[in-house]
């Protein structure tokens, strides 16, 4: 990734780890399970952002460095790469 | 929740707070963005476990105790919020 | 269902069957795959709103009944068939 | 679409008319909510198979052409449009 994204992403994954120490912390002081139940919800859309943030540097970066060598296979690859990535995703 | 299923899924939740700790590990290290978010999709779907450990325990502990308690108030509480609960996912 | 929630669940429905006719004349027509994709997306979004309606409908009809009942066993088999149908979908 | 893949895909689409259909007679029938709601899950399921094979073809197809043609403006465009369209399922 680009620095700076790299940077911001990087923030955002250590909030996320901070999140996932404090669920350990609401099982562990035997927290509301609803309560518990909503903030795993949180944690996932925090990483769907996180996602985002990595996809857009991804096309900025390693598919326009594909796209500018003229390469046909490495832009081919480049898109079934994504393709298969969001097969998994659902 | 109850102490045996509490503790597994604490520590599953440790593993995920190790597998957050990874990604930005693969950030540092410049890894390959497609890789990145194919260990997002990891760390979601293991999220996901966690949330279906606390909703059978919530089942078998929670709820059941609002169905013995013969409280219906209580019971079209805990039914809400298990519904407002998922239409946050969607 | 209730009878003006059922009415009004059903219009939905046709329009969503108009919908998916919709999508097999845009490729009868070899209409662009994104345009067809986004149109996909616009049929699942609206069978999310049927969902929607349906459990809520189950929440005042099927689950009250249960629940006004005091008859244990049902409420314990509504509050399973629910995260069943939880667990089915992600 | 290529002509085989997208008659098979009518040819889905279709049995998911025929879904939506029956989803209507269900409700018209007054059949039970959680049965409905599965249902509406098997046709969000079906969609699901539809998108996969449109979004093959449109790899096999459109995509390939703007790599063949060396466009890199095109090529561009393909992969935003691919990238906006997954943003939009999450």
């Amino acid at each position: 990734m680009a620095a700076t994204g790299r940077d911001a992403t990087i923030r955002r994954l250590k909030r996320i780890e901070g999140q996932v120490r404090g669920l350990v912390r609401m099982l562990e002081e035997d927290r509301y399970c609803i309560d518990v139940l909503h903030q795993v919800n949180a944690v996932k859309a925090a990483l769907v952002k996180v996602e985002s943030e990595v996809l857009k540097d991804h096309a900025a970066t390693c598919v326009d460095e594909a796209i500018v060598s003229g390469d046909a296979e490495e832009q081919r690859r480049k898109f079934h790469e994504l393709v298969k990535l969001f097969e998994g995703v659902r």
